[in-house]
């Protein structure tokens, strides 16, 4: 098992993702200014595992604020350092989730003793990453429900445990199923421009044991027409009410394609990445990245100097149209989402009211 | 102007296309082996330079014979040569046409004095380029007519004048656009994994003058959503008798996408791409390559050592369902290709007839 945040009093330790597949190399970050950079600069990344890290970051601000009796209230550090968090990055609702009831939490304990303030924000962090992780699971064992084993199933990006947490979101089916023996003939888009399929999906799979070849995002279509794959996962950064899901650069593609072959289109989507204040796709702000990433892969210029790139980081796959079903922790929903989803933040309202 | 493969007597001067966007470097290559060797190691690539590249090698192995009073008689070594100079890639078939068009011409001036026999085979191996250019340039006016001017226009991979002759076939209307003012805003897709597009692509048409932004091969489907494309442009290895085509990995995916958009789809082919022996795309052979080019981009690893990769080279569109149009040098073919391709066919031999 992968422990890719850990946090304890000052200080958390972050399974630093850039270096992989080359190294398992971890990063100490002490405040929220750092964990905010460690977010912006993908040492962490996946929309579960952004939120999750937010939350310890506002934890480290008030650690930071009881051991200087001199700088501001812990409660006003932590504010401070919640408008930093959400600057981190755009897309994934996660960090706006996990930051906002984190100040919820915050709220409802001020105003109190600093110490015990200290405390219920803790609480509340591993309150956000173990529902994460129950989550996973519970998606994991609904996506299994819909697989044929042995099959072939085509995943894209990297929704493993690493960019959540244990089993991760469109993995959790097939690490689930490794440990029980339950094989699948797994392909992972390498997924350009920072590979994280290549880089992260390969690694996480093969260290658990599943059977994951390799190939370029260019590659899916020929593999469907192969008859290789029976089913496809991705996981998404924000799924509107509509069903309209933002994920990693290259989704939308996939799900055109995986229509024109008659082939599943799966979305794992945990309850915390569904915006039902966003009403549809065109609601979701698209993070524009670097076009170094594109033109200077890895420290090698792959594109004439002078040459522009335009590099998109996500898009957004209209749901009713192109997603077969979108598996929560809450069960298998399917179009039309708009319903379907309505049913579900029901459902999850009620259980956060009785919690 | 690119003057990408020069032939003098017992030595030829080859555009290194491995060593851009970095390096304008020229490798010199003296017998037919080292030909095959720069056709395998894609120093030489696109289907008619590839052609030409061949019928080159086999004037250098009767330079070779020539010199070598000792050795095998030029026939021999040439016959010998182009059995070596056909193994080197398996899917252009502009290889195979030029090869055999050679032998056809030492049949026809067999037995005759060395010398003149060397004549021969240089004026057949300059006609073939002659004729390649001329057939670009046709292709380029063809598509001209096609486009409107100042639209979006993507393109796959390399199919410009380094991979043929001067203009080259899909980025021929670009250029020849240049040339007199007629401006597009062109997409070059990277094309993972060896980056043609990103490398090559970008570099000729920037380097002509053209308004061209690099993207990932993932990014295809978004930009066409966002309604920048309104045209997309590619070349081709081989073109079937039913007009199913052969063309780097990933043109497939792209046909598939445009029809989704309701973008027109052109493949830009000479008519020494178009193979009537072939009946249909599951008569072509698809060149796998070895997995290191995905998993070892640029000598950075970027997959875990033990992780496999799967890499064919090239895909197959299937004609009528997919391409809106072929265009050669003789004109625009539209589906059904079989009627089209047929009439075509009857077009070119009555014209070889002529000649």
């Amino acid at each position: 098992m992968i422990r890719n945040i850990v946090y304890e009093r000052g200080k958390a330790t972050l399974l630093d993702q850039r270096a992989l597949p080359a190294l398992e190399r971890y990063i100490e970050v002490t405040t929220p200014q750092e964990m905010s950079q460690a977010i912006r600069s993908l040492s962490v990344r996946g929309a579960p595992a952004i939120g999750i890290a937010a939350a310890y970051g506002l934890c480290l601000a008030a650690d930071g604020a009881l051991s200087h009796e001199q700088g501001p209230k812990p409660g006003k550090s932590v504010r401070r350092a919640a408008e930093e968090l959400k600057r981190a990055r755009p897309t994934a609702v996660n960090l706006f989730y996990a930051v906002d009831r984190m100040l919820a939490r915050l709220d409802a304990v001020s105003p109190c003793e600093p110490e015990h303030l200290r405390s219920a924000l803790v609480a509340e962090a591993d309150a956000i990453r173990d529902e994460e992780a129950a989550a996973c699971r519970a998606i994991g064992e609904h996506l299994l429900a819909l697989l044929e084993p042995g099959s072939g199933v085509l995943t894209h990006c990297n929704a493993g445990g690493i960019a959540t947490v244990r089993y991760g979101t469109a993995l959790a089916p097939l690490l689930l199923g490794a440990e029980r023996g339950i094989q699948f003939k797994v392909y992972a888009d390498e997924t350009r421009p920072l590979l994280q399929g290549a880089r992260l999906t390969a690694w996480e799979l093969n260290r658990a044991g599943v059977d994951v070849t390799v190939i370029c995002d260019s590659m899916a279509a020929q593999i469907m027409r192969e008859g290789r794959v029976q089913a496809v996962l991705v996981g998404c950064d924000r799924v509107a009410a509509n069903g309209d899901t933002a994920n990693k650069i290259g989704t939308y593609g996939l799900a055109v394609l995986s229509k024109h072959h008659g082939i599943p289109f799966y979305v794992a989507a945990p309850s915390s990445t569904i915006d039902p204040q966003t009403e549809t796709g065109e609601g979701i702000v698209i993070e524009e990245r670097a076009p170094e990433e594109i033109t200077q892969s890895f420290g090698i210029r792959t594109a004439p100097e002078n040459v522009r790139a335009y590099n998109p980081a996500f898009d957004v796959t209209p749901g009713d149209a192109l997603i077969s079903a979108i598996v929560t922790e809450h069960g298998i929903f399917r179009p039309p989402y708009r319903t379907s989803i309505a049913s579900l933040i029901h459902e999850t309202n009620r259980e956060s009211g009785n919690r």
